[in-house]
C-alpha cells in the first residue's frame, strides 16, 4: 500500500505535516521527515500520534525515517511541503535537494498563494497539488500530536483536475485512514474555506485575543464577521466562483456549537509564532481589488493585523 | 477562591474526574485525591492535564493531594463521585470513611439513578447535587488527562433546587475555569441527556463497533435511533417532562459534524472495560415501563447491550 508513491520527502513536520506524514509512513509509504530543532529528540523517543477521536489511541511512527539536511535525503517523487507560509520565500532553497524534474508537490499549508508559490520556484508545469486541512491537531510535545477532530483533508491540483500521479497521492492518504475530498476547483475550495478562517481567525486576534464564542456573541463583532464574508463572497464571484448566502450562514451556525474555541492564528499571535497574515488576509485581499471588487472590512482587518503583528 | 467549600474528597479520578479535580485543586479548592492503581506513578510524576481547546495548554496539578486509602482522607465536607456506575453497589463502603453528618456529595456520573443510589447509602435529606458532562475528556496516560472539547457541566440538585451549599461548589466549578449551567429539573435534564446516549451510545455497540457517522449514514440505524429517541420522549412525559420534537431532531443535526465519533461507551466496550449498560439504558427503560409506557426499541437495544457484554 502506498509504495507505487515511490519516494516521498515531508518539510515542516509540525502539527498536520507530522500527522498526515506519520499516518502514510505507517500505511507504508517511503516517508523522509526533514526535522530541524526537534531532530535529536524525535530520533531518540520516536514520534507518537494520538487520535482523540477514537478515545485517545496512541500510534507509534514505526521505522521513522528522520533527517536534519534535505541533502540527506535527496531527489524525491514527492515533498509534501507543510512548513507556514511565512516561510514561503524560502521554499526555494530549502526544497532544492529534494526537488529534480520528476518530482511533484504537494502543499498542505494554510491560505492562499502557496500552489503559486512553488509554481514560482519549480514552475507551473509541474504537478502540484493542494491539501486543505479541516482537521484540529495539536503539537504537545516535540514528539507526540494529537488528532482533536480528524475532519478531512479536500485535495485540488494547480490548474487542472487531478492527474493520475496526483490521484495516486490522494489515495494514499485514504489508505492511511485520513477522510479525503476531492475539489472540483482549488480556487473554489480556497475562497471557500477561507470564508471561515478570515473573519473568526482575523477577529479572534483583532478582538483583542478572544475566542470564537465571544466573536458570535458580540454583535459588532458578529456583524463584522458577516461583513466581511460578504466581501469575500464578492472577491470571490469577481473570480467567477459563486458562493451561496446559505454557505455563509452555515459557518456562523457550525462555529455556535464549538464553544470557547482559539483559531489556529490566535494560537500562533499569543504563542508570539508567525502569523499567516499574507496567505489568509493578504492574498485575498489583493486577489479581490484586482477585480476592484471593494473590501473596506477585510482590508481594515488585514491592517490592524499586520500592525498587531509587526508584519510577521 | 474555593477555599470556603471545606475540605473535598474525590473518589474515581478517572478521565472527567480527575480534569475537574485537578483544575478544582489549582483553583485552590482543598481537593484530596482517592487513588487506586495509578496512586505511584501519579505520586511520582504528578497529574497533567492538557487543554486541547487552547492549543494544547499544559497544566500541571499543583501540590496535588494524593492517598491510597480513603481513611486517610476522613471525614470530608463534599465528596465528588466518579467512579463509573457500574460499581454503584459498592459506594457504600468505598464513601464510608469520607461520609459524616455534614457531608455533601457531588456525582458526575453518567446516566441515570446516581443521585438515588447515593441516598440510598447515605440519606435523601442529604445535600446531593449531580452536574451532567457534556464534554469530551480523554485520559491517555495514567497521569495525563486531555479535554478534546471542553462544554459544560449542568447542575441539578437532587429533590430541590440547589441551596446555598450546594450553589457553593457550582460557583467554585465556574471560578476553576469550567463553563457551568444550571437545570431546573435534574431529571428532566438526564432525560435530556439521554435522548443523545441511549441511541448513539447503544447502536455504536450494537450496531458492530461501528462510530456515529456510520450510524447516521446507515437509514436502518438512523431511523432506529430516532424511535429511540421518540420512545424516551414518552418515557420522559410520562414523568411530566415535555421534550420538543425539535430538540430530537436536533440530535441527530448536532452529531453530523462530529464525524467518525466513537462514544464513550463503545471505547468501554471496545477496550474490554465494564460499560455502563444499568444507568444508560436499563434505568431509563424501568422508568417508562413503571408508568406503562412501551418501549419496544429501548428494550431490545437493552437486550443487545446485556447480551454483548454478558451484563457487564
Amino acid at each position: 500500500m502506498g509504495g507505487e508513491l515511490g519516494k516521498v520527502g515531508l518539510v515542516g513536520p509540525g502539527a498536520v505535516g507530522g500527522f498526515y506524514g506519520g499516518m502514510l509512513a505507517n500505511a507504508g509509504v517511503d516517508l523522509h521527515f526533514l526535522l530541524r530543532s526537534t531532530y535529536e529528540f524525535v530520533s531518540s523517543e520516536g514520534l507518537h500520534l494520538i487520535h482523540h477521536a477514537d478515545g485517545g489511541r496512541k500510534e507509534p511512527v514505526k521505522s521513522l525515517k528522520a533527517y536534519r539536511n534535505a541533502s540527506e535525503i535527496g531527489p524525491c517523487d514527492w515533498v509534501i511541503v507543510a512548513v507556514k507560509s511565512t516561510a514561503n520565500d524560502e521554499l526555494g532553497s530549502i526544497l532544492e535537494p529534494l526537488v529534480d524534474e520528476r518530482t511533484s508537490l504537494l502543499t498542505l499549508q494554510n491560505g492562499m498563494g502557496n500552489v503559486e508559490n512553488l509554481a514560482r520556484f519549480f514552475g507551473r508545469e509541474r504537478i502540484i497539488l493542494a491539501g486543505l486541512c479541516f482537521t484540529c491537531i495539536n503539537r504537545t510535545e516535540p514528539n507526540r500530536i494529537e488528532s482533536i477532530f480528524p475532519g478531512y483533508v479536500q485535495f485540488g491540483q494547480y490548474g487542472s483536475s487531478p492527474s493520475p500521479k496526483a490521484e495516486g497521492m490522494i489515495e494514499a492518504f485514504e489508505n492511511a485512514g485520513v477522510k479525503v475530498r476531492r475539489a472540483e476547483s482549488l480556487d473554489e475550495a480556497l475562497w471557500r474555506k477561507l470564508c471561515w478562517n478570515v473573519p473568526f481567525n482575523g477577529l479572534s486576534i483583532a478582538g483583542g485575543g478572544i475566542t470564537t464564542d465571544r466573536i458570535l456573541s458580540d454583535a459588532v463583532l458578529r456583524a463584522r464577521a458577516r461583513f466581511i464574508m460578504d466581501e469575500i463572497q464578492a472577491g470571490a464571484k469577481a473570480h467567477e466562483i459563486s458562493i451561496e448566502d446559505s454557505f455563509l450562514d452555515r459557518q456562523l451556525e457550525l462555529t455556535e456549537p464549538m464553544g470557547p474555541y482559539k483559531p489556529s492564528s490566535l494560537i500562533d499571535y499569543l504563542d508570539k509564532k508567525p502569523v499567516e497574515v499574507e496567505a489568509i488576509w493578504g492574498e485575498p485581499l489583493r486577489r479581490g481589488l484586482s477585480k476592484k471588487v471593494p473590501m473596506p472590512e477585510l482590508e481594515r482587518l488585514y491592517r490592524e493585523l499586520l500592525a498587531l503583528t509587526d508584519g510577521s
